[in-house]
């Protein structure tokens, strides 16, 4: 039977693919997208961003943490919470996703082919169906098939009491006392989540500071919070080995440093192994390196130029933000329309509690460049809207240039940060000065005003 | 005595005189700020925009509105609402801004004179203390007095059952059925309110439409969930007569059309009457309008050069945000240092549920002035923070020129809308056209991405 042939072939559903397909099928290619059956959206809906940040919403929601400013710092608004209350509201959000995202690639007549993907020859894909497979012939080919949880030879997971990052939601219940291995994001993340429920966590991670990319000032914030609910923070600190201890029923992780850590459980987050490995890019003539990851240009092609990759597929920052725009500058670039990502613009959001977002540089790199800068900050606390959410704590930090006044980078942490960010974002891509946000009018009560706030207090110092 | 002398005497501490009091100060002049006993913030933080925004940030969550999405249409966090469980947040976010204004204008080195106002002469003003009086000479006034609730012969506000927008919080308790007369922006915030409590609420109003100045299809989609929450428009209709049936407890208003209109409460929220005529504004030569309104010009300097006024005494929009800036310009321009507002920048946030928020132009002025457009639309049931916050009825739109794809207005209605409107206005103010949007990232999952979704269903029409 002959192959059927597509423009492109996208293999993978999540972020990159369904943005890749879309634009691509937007300049009316052919287009299809390969996904294993029964994960359409691929990790960022079904173990990643999704379910997590719905989890993380519905902590803030059911323990009434920003209540606690009213009502006391040990308010909780419902008392026993289980893990189906939180993933209750996680699986309406997922089912929900799902059905938009198949609607999208379908009103733009891309094929959805539910099976494992494998790359044959350069420009043949075969697909493994139920109990068939299939032949297709691909113009190019977008690889954004993705990671999975990455294992470590110590670290026993059992999907019961030791979890990697996919497995979360799988917790019977919310345990008492949990160990976190690795402070990177997702570690972060739910150590946020699983303190603002009253959970003692351990964090310990080999490096000796965490999110090497933010501010310092803002990653201190984060560490104060979280010790506040009583986290312990093993920095510099390897594990060498885990076990479950049935009698006890405790997890018992022993560190290099002699040191011992007990817990109900323990979630493993160290890196993740991306999946180009298992779809047969050498086939094709490429070779992913140790952790499963492909290589690409700016334009996010491989070396192989009809074969691009986008997502967590390619390494840092695999947000899903990023690789939905990643997917989308691949079919554009391989369709004759190229654009680029200015890697400065691109915002970060970290959804801990308090969340966290930045665009544009920090004060290291800006010190590191030799580039002189002034800071402006506005804390929550002197906003009428942050006292009125219950956010006292929050802090935006705006750098910019004493001389031009060029905004340089913006960095926040509280309630919202990771809506707010893009007002920076417009102001330092359309090359703003500090004189907008002294010259502008905010909405009155919002969060948003704290651009004017740090703005008069950065001109104040000049 | 010798009147004690000043750069700048501010009369009124609401958010005009501030900001304008502290811009003075910031420039070295020696400021004064002259306020009534107990009443520094004005209106805004005793009886106005802070304790509305508060008791709306407070209904929200007593009410689990939000939640309904994910619990079902009749979810109440708690059963029974009382009119203390409301005000409770508010008293507190009322003292901690007390406490805010009065520490930002000590460290300003502003005097602030409790007493009662009263302009002399051109360059001299008399306070009345408390038993006492003193006078103060004025390089400079800034008549920044505010509004109180203006009041109409046929209707006998009480402060039991009768309340005009002040004394809302004076409410003994939350009635079943609520009449509001008047459906401007005070009315329909508080008819918001009582809704998502489970009030029968009914808005009266002369004129026809509502908020003239906001989008047509914004309004709808408020009435629509007004009316969801079973509230009532008499629009195109007049009051004859409100009395308080003492017998059956009820208040009855009568209107011209021959309707009687229930309830255990009415709101009266027609108008505000300003103070510029009761701190004797004549004694400079100047005349307030017929509502108490000063005259100024783009300066916001009154027809005696010596003399500014700012904030809700000159009128439309009436909003603190403005009052701020006015107030900050007025003394930009006293001392030297001219700026000017863009009136088209001036975003606009009404906290009515959902919220509203716009910047730039609508569709009818652009249509009224020939200007071609196009509209792209995000909803937020197709923004996975849309599902995760349970918004699954917000709505973005954006109005772009065609051709030049240069951004004209943005029109939001939903969570938040008041925040991720600055982002447009951002790049309204800054040039920016929609590829801005099409082109940057944005932060997943946020509400901020309906930009990008709304730009590229634009973008897809041309």
């Amino acid at each position: 039977m002959q192959p059927k042939s597509y423009d492109l072939v996208v293999i993978g559903s999540g972020p990159a693919g369904q943005k890749g397909a879309i634009c691509a099928a937007k300049m009316r290619k052919k287009v299809a997208v390969i996904e294993r059956k029964r994960t359409i959206g691929g990790v960022c809906v079904h173990t990643g961003t999704i379910p997590s940040k719905t989890l993380r919403e519905a902590v803030l929601y059911l323990t009434g943490f920003q209540q606690r400013t009213f009502y006391g710092r040990n308010y909780m608004l419902k008392d026993h919470i289980s893990m189906t209350d939180l993933t209750f509201r996680a699986n309406s959000v997922m089912a929900r996703e799902i059905e938009v995202i198949r609607d999208q690639l379908h009103r733009n007549n891309v094929d959805i082919i539910e099976g494992s993907a494998r790359i044959l020859e350069p420009h043949t894909l075969e697909v493994s169906l139920e109990d068939d497979s299939m032949l297709l012939h691909a113009e190019h080919i977008l690889v954004a098939c993705g990671t999975r949880p990455a294992h470590d030879a110590c670290i026993p997971i059992d999907g019961k009491h030791i979890f990697d990052s996919d497995q979360i939601t799988q917790m019977e219940q919310i345990p008492r006392e949990l160990i976190i291995v690795g402070a990177g994001v997702i570690g972060l993340e739910y150590a946020s989540m699983m303190a603002a429920l009253g959970v003692k966590v351990t964090i310990i991670d080999q490096r000796p500071t965490m999110l090497d990319f933010v501010d310092r000032e803002i990653i201190e914030s984060l560490c104060f919070h979280l010790r506040q609910h009583r986290t312990t923070f093993r920095l510099g600190e390897e594990v060498t080995s885990v076990v479950w201890d049935e009698e006890r029923g405790r997890v018992i992780a022993k560190l290099h440093s002699g040191k011992t850590v007990h817990g109900d459980g323990l979630l493993f987050t160290v890196g993740r192994q991306a999946n180009a490995d298992v779809i047969g890019v050498d086939a094709a003539g490429l070779k992913p390196d140790s952790r499963g990851r492909l290589k690409v240009n700016n334009h996010f092609q491989t070396e192989v130029p009809h074969i691009y990759a986008a997502g967590d597929v390619i390494g840092f920052p695999a947000l899903a933000s990023t690789a939905m725009e990643q997917g989308r500058l691949a079919s554009c670039h391989m369709f004759g329309k190229p654009g680029e990502m200015v890697p400065n613009l691109v915002p970060y959001g970290i959804y801990t509690v308090p969340e966290i977002s930045m665009v544009g540089q920090t004060e290291d790199q800006l010190t590191k460049a030799g580039v002189p800068y002034e800071v402006g900050i506005a804390r929550y606390e002197e906003l009428a809207k942050g006292q009125m959410l219950g956010d006292e704590t929050g802090l935006l930090k705006i750098l910019f240039h004493p001389e031009t006044l060029k905004l340089l980078g913006v960095h926040g942490i509280g309630d919202r940060a990771s809506e707010i960010i893009h007002i920076g974002q417009a102001v330092l891509a359309l090359g703003g000065t500090l004189e907008y946000f002294r010259d502008n009018v905010f909405n009155y009560p919002t969060l948003a005003e704290a651009y004017k706030v740090a703005a008069l207090d950065g001109l104040n110092k000049l």
